[in-house]
């Protein structure tokens, strides 16, 4: 199923205009970012302070030289569960053009190997509750929906 | 209704226990905490890596120098967003003596300004489907329970 010659990586700065342009093309995402030629400059100052962390790891999947697929992985230490490292999976897309071949899973297979060779506990992400696709994507992969995803804009 | 001298303030190496105290009196809390003398090491090590991370802050409420609340609130470079700053809060309690007397909700309204001076764009959290009273509680501070927070097991 999976195409062959997918190479999973961390995302460099070459790499930040591809990444925006799968950002925005989704229903959701087309309403926030702004993929148009240069970028906004704040795609690259938030790229910096990600690159230079190493608590966050933004992840591309390449074919063919062709950034196709992204998520952004991070670390969060944490008291609870005794001092436990959790990781947390924000802006998971792949390319509209290749969905539903399971890129996606292997990706988040690769960033879910990666959570435990750091010994994160958990890993946890949220899904708008209006995309029930991605529901039972994440639960093929073996979360569960336990949680309430609340969030308070600030703009 | 807010009891008058309260103090919110970064946590120091000192509250650490105070602070276990609270995650691990708590129905969930209980079954994945160990408060006992002395806690675990792996808190401490924990705190470390949280006091020396500037995206990080453990926050403390303090009454008559006795820690009565505890949050985690975390700052989130992202793509996402125009490259936005996230605000996430983790691991709120309050001692259930001092519950339902506002004090939740002022540490919360504290941990918001901060979010906002960081100009962060968004706080965001999970709480556990089964806490109903935390729900209302986080809508009545205009957060709008939009996601599903899913958890994948690591250990």
């Amino acid at each position: 199923m999976i195409l062959p010659d997918i190479i999973f990586r961390i995302a460099t700065h070459a790499d930040v205009p591809s990444i925006v342009r799968l950002l925005a093309d989704d229903e959701l995402g087309s309403l926030r970012e702004k993929y148009e030629n240069p970028i906004p400059t704040s795609y690259y100052s938030a790229f910096e302070l990600i690159d230079k962390d190493p608590n966050h790891e933004l992840i591309v999947a390449e074919l063919d030289g062709e950034v196709i697929g992204t998520l952004h992985l991070m670390f969060l230490p944490s008291l609870s569960f005794q001092g436990g490292l959790r990781a947390q999976v924000e802006s998971v897309r792949v390319d509209t053009q290749y969905q539903n071949q399971g890129i996606g899973s292997e990706m988040m297979k690769w960033a879910i190997q990666r959570a435990k060779d750091r010994n994160a506990h958990i890993v946890q992400l949220t899904t708008h509750k209006s995309r029930a696709d991605a529901h039972r994507f994440y639960e093929r992969l073996g979360f569960k929906g336990t949680h309430l995803g609340m969030k308070l804009s600030l703009t």
